[in-house]
């Protein structure tokens, strides 16, 4: 697959997003118009600059608001078309995209766009380049791409064809299938865009809300299935209006541009497969090495100053500590199958608290090479002679993601640490689900990484009311429910001393026993407020000497049609906290109703504290 | 006009919210439920507390899907509302809002949710307590005040009434009209938002983007204008649901709200004063003190720690100086009626560069009355005894636009300063506008504030792309036009070098001939690269020899149906430019299709001179 992405999808200066893109990988860039119109370089010297980067300079866009119009303005439009073609023999450049008329159009007659069209075809051979022609989906007489593609047969010109984009077919609800009805010559190009889906104005949806394919809602494996069976094989291209990216460091977003164009042509491999037919088409399209889904977390690693605030806490909850490992500075806890490795923070290398995740796979070797594939940087594993070899990769907020084989009983590399004095309780049994703070501008790219690479389902994404502000949040899960990763976005105007939202829950066979028996050695749960427990039992049936269980050990209750769930949380130690959770029947949430009142309880402990500071 | 807020408009505790309210005024606050819930103090405290503070507690909300279910559902919600009301007893509240049924409701028979309604009036009346029933937008079967109304009568119980939501009524685009058949004793309850127009669904908008009176798009004014006609008496609340309010400081944001309050009671008095008729209405509505909304911009002041930079570029663009005021350490700079005022940042007391605006308008005490109505904190001049005795406000952003008295010539200050040595060109004629940037906090306040204030009119915010993310900016202007005032917004991710949207531009009658006279004196202006001048060209018919000049003194072009607007831009100095333009024709806009093109040349220039800094 021959990729591409349009200057507009990045921020800074068009030699910014030029070198960006090439350091991505991409094959080749569309020129968006007001990047060249205010670059300082001559066309000529962008030709250059491009060439040497080894970069394919591949379409020219937009032209707007052309065809349907009356006379004068047609002359007037053929001249502007014509200052814009020489344009483009000086950059190098053979396509231009025409968007549908918007603005200027007085009449919808197929057969006037048509002669407008030749006649614009006529001009553009001349200068030896072509037009493509597509449908925009606020168009104010064409804003379908079965009607562009009738306009352009009837033009019947050898410099005039379409271009199909994903956003303005999918985004209309347009069936994608009649793609196939175009001959493959007259597809010139080739965008695609992801989106979430919202009820926004398809215009303001278009401009600020787009996203790369694997970020969004959109199907877009089966539209490249359609496009690659008409024997298509030009360019497939980025082209993403986006509110974060704009703002965002280029080099980052042209990565996680290119990775989307890595599992886009996974999953068109993955269309193509499960649609059959005889026509296959002639785009190469490799699908990704597989790997099934991680079979369970095997230890988070968490990194932070205060490693005595988590000692005390893991203590108290029932971990027994294996100590330090023999090599590294590291300390392994446990209990039943959680398994929480302890380090102090880098600074050399700064990452997030929850720092690392270890995961099991039937084949640690191709998770890796599938994730390198996927553009994740490896992180190899700091490594004496004996330990076990163990390969991971870096996820875009800087956390590393480790893969283990799948085996009955403790992992092998267990053994590079102590043996625990005592046996845990048998409580608690396994990480239940772990919550990674995002950085806004990587929010998306996140969402992507850890769909493609581990092979996620990603659920609709929520959000929570915290004191100062509202959390997305997003659940990643694989399809037996066992992984859960759930990504919390950080609005980018959260304040140095802001809760973050990060944190590990552990699953629990009875949580009041976890609770009571973490109360008896000391511990002190985060503290709900009376109030909560009268709406609760406003709202729910529960018997009263649970009720005045739960308020008494400050556990959480939620239910929904299947089940029940109860939960407690620590207070947070640095910029972390730790959950305890109990899944009775088949509740599959996370008790996100509850963490409004959670997140009051965690900022007003806090404030509690540095008010008691200055007197301590 | 008895004036409320909801909790949930202001972030942080129950507590601050509380004390945030009483500090801007309020009469009184809704309690918004999982404000209550989060809230570690019982209910009894909280009542003492809004006692303590003078706050009535207005209102408790919400309470959702009760009416139209099955028999079952309508016990468990009968026992959920009982559970409520006594709830509403500890805290002394007496009326509670109940929404209409979004989730559970399987009827829409008005007949049967007003038995359901009657019901819980007589539980209701048990505690002493009354339910104010309100139409969702959203609602299932009930989303119509009108249909809402309308069960209200069939209910016929003394404990329910209506609450009547702005936000509801005209979101929906229905008319208010219909307010006036519902009798004052039985609309228990309003609450006002306002909004921008968007074409999204109208519960994401409800939730993320209402705003307060005056700074959305709805005509609250008549709105209002209907319920006084009613004889409705009591508390009008604003419950605004707002991203940005939510991380916002909350003493800032409930000035703010008080303040949309204050402004709409003088649209509610002028809307009656309007639409006349002889049910006046109980409600007091007072309008604000009038001002004619001013006359001219006499001065800008611009505080800069390079005073040095902007003496050079004033007098390169033929500004003379007046030399320093004879007791404070500021100094005049004029061009015609252009003033500037240029002084030193004043650590204690930061502003921002753009520190002050000097307005002509036919009554200062009157001005600086409305202003305080308006809650915005005067700022008393420094004055010695000879000085002209001038007054002004302190806007949200922390600059200050003072007061002065229409006259001819000169204003009178003018001559606390030296006289000029020279006659200037008289080509630069005055100020023509002004561009403030604002923090993204303050931005919704800053346009109700300069509306408000000076009784502007307010254009649709447009959004201009930067190499570093998008801007959006409003304008505020006078009836004539003279007086501009262009808000923009600073995104909540700005880095600390980010150019700043802030400057002033000068109208001149020759913009050509300041550009020459200028360069003469040695001045380079922002460069614009040559890819925009082949732009233009393509896409306006120019003169040649027009283009040739506009290219050679960098100046940008831009025309509509009735004219032709030519303007040139300083480099940055410090953190702010200037920019000189020529309005040919009626032109009314300000080059907006050119500030991408601006901010990308302001970009690379601030790169170019860092890369330099190291080996200067």
């Amino acid at each position: 697959m021959r990729t591409s992405i349009a200057t507009v999808c990045l921020s800074g200066t068009l030699d910014q997003k030029l070198h960006a893109a090439r350091e991505a990988g991409f094959d080749g860039v569309e020129i968006f118009e007001p990047d060249l119109v205010a670059s300082p370089e001559s066309p000529e010297a962008i030709r250059d600059r491009a060439a040497e980067l080894g970069l394919t300079l591949e379409l020219y866009q937009p032209f707007r608001d052309f065809e349907g119009v009356g006379p004068d303005l047609l002359a007037q439009n053929l001249r502007r078309a014509e200052a814009k073609f020489g344009l483009m023999n000086r950059l190098g450049i053979d396509t231009m995209l025409l968007c549908s008329n918007v603005a200027t159009a007085r009449s919808g007659d197929e057969q006037l766009a048509a002669t407008h069209l030749r006649r614009l075809g006529d001009l553009a051979e001349s200068f030896d380049v072509r037009v493509a022609y597509e449908a925009l989906a606020w168009g104010r007489f064409v804003d379908d791409y079965e009607s562009a593609a009738q306009i352009v047969r009837l033009a019947d010109h050898p410099s005039i064809g379409n271009c199909l984009d994903s956003f303005h077919i999918l985004s209309k609800g347009h069936n994608p299938e009649a793609i196939e009805t175009i001959p493959a010559e007259k597809i010139f190009f080739v965008q695609v865009a992801d989106a979430p889906l919202l009820s926004l104005d398809v215009l303001s949806w278009s401009r600020h809300h787009r996203l790369f394919p694997g970020e969004g809602a959109f199907d877009l494996g089966t539209f490249m299935a359609h496009l690659v069976r008409t024997g298509y094989d030009g360019p497939v291209s980025l082209e993403i209006f986006n509110d974060t990216f704009r703002q965002s460091d280029p080099a980052a977003t042209a990565v996680d541009a290119r990775r989307s164009l890595r599992w886009l042509e996974d999953r068109t491999a993955d269309a193509l497969a499960r649609t059959g037919g005889s026509r296959i088409g002639r785009m190469t399209t490799t699908p990704l090495p597989h790997v099934d889904p991680p079979s369970d977390v095997n230890y988070v690693e968490l990194r932070t100053p205060d490693r005595d605030g988590l000692r005390d806490l893991l203590t108290q909850l029932g971990f027994r500590t294996h100590g330090a490992h023999r090599t590294k500075e590291v300390e392994l806890w446990s209990h039943g199958a959680a398994r929480v490795i302890l380090g102090a923070p880098d600074s050399r290398n700064p990452q997030p608290t929850v720092a690392g995740l270890g995961l099991s796979v039937g084949d640690p070797a191709t998770a890796v090479r599938r994730a390198t594939e996927l553009l994740a940087p490896e992180v190899p594993r700091q490594q004496s002679v004996d330990d076990e070899p163990l390969a991971g990769v870096r996820a875009p907020d800087g956390s590393e993601v480790f893969f283990g084989a799948v085996g009955r009983g403790e992992p092998d590399w267990v053994r590079e640490f102590g043996r625990p004095a005592a046996a845990d309780a048998g409580i608690i049994q396994r990480v239940d689900h772990v919550n990674l703070a995002q950085p806004w501008q990587h929010f998306d790219a996140a969402v992507l990484f850890f769909q493609s690479v581990l092979d996620l389902r990603v659920d609709a994404s929520v959000e929570v009311a915290a004191p100062v502000g509202l959390i997305r949040s997003q659940v990643l899960r694989s399809a037996d429910d066992v992984v859960r990763i759930a990504l919390n976005l950080v609005p980018s105007a959260a304040s140095e001393d802001a809760i973050l939202p990060q944190h590990v829950a552990f699953a629990a066979s009875d949580v009041l026993a976890v609770a009571r028996s973490a109360r008896a050695r000391g511990f002190t749960p985060l503290q709900i407020p009376g109030n909560y427990y009268d709406d609760i039992a406003a709202r729910h049936r529960i018997r009263p000497e649970l009720l005045d269980e739960l308020k008494e050990l400050n556990v959480m209750y939620d239910e929904d049609d299947t089940g029940v769930f109860l939960h407690f949380y620590t207070p947070p130690v640095g910029t972390v906290f730790l959950e305890v959770v109990e899944r009775r029947g088949g509740y599959a949430g996370y008790g996100a109703v509850n963490a409004p009142v959670r997140l009051a309880a965690q900022y007003q402990q806090r404030d509690r504290r540095q008010r008691q500071e200055p007197t301590a």
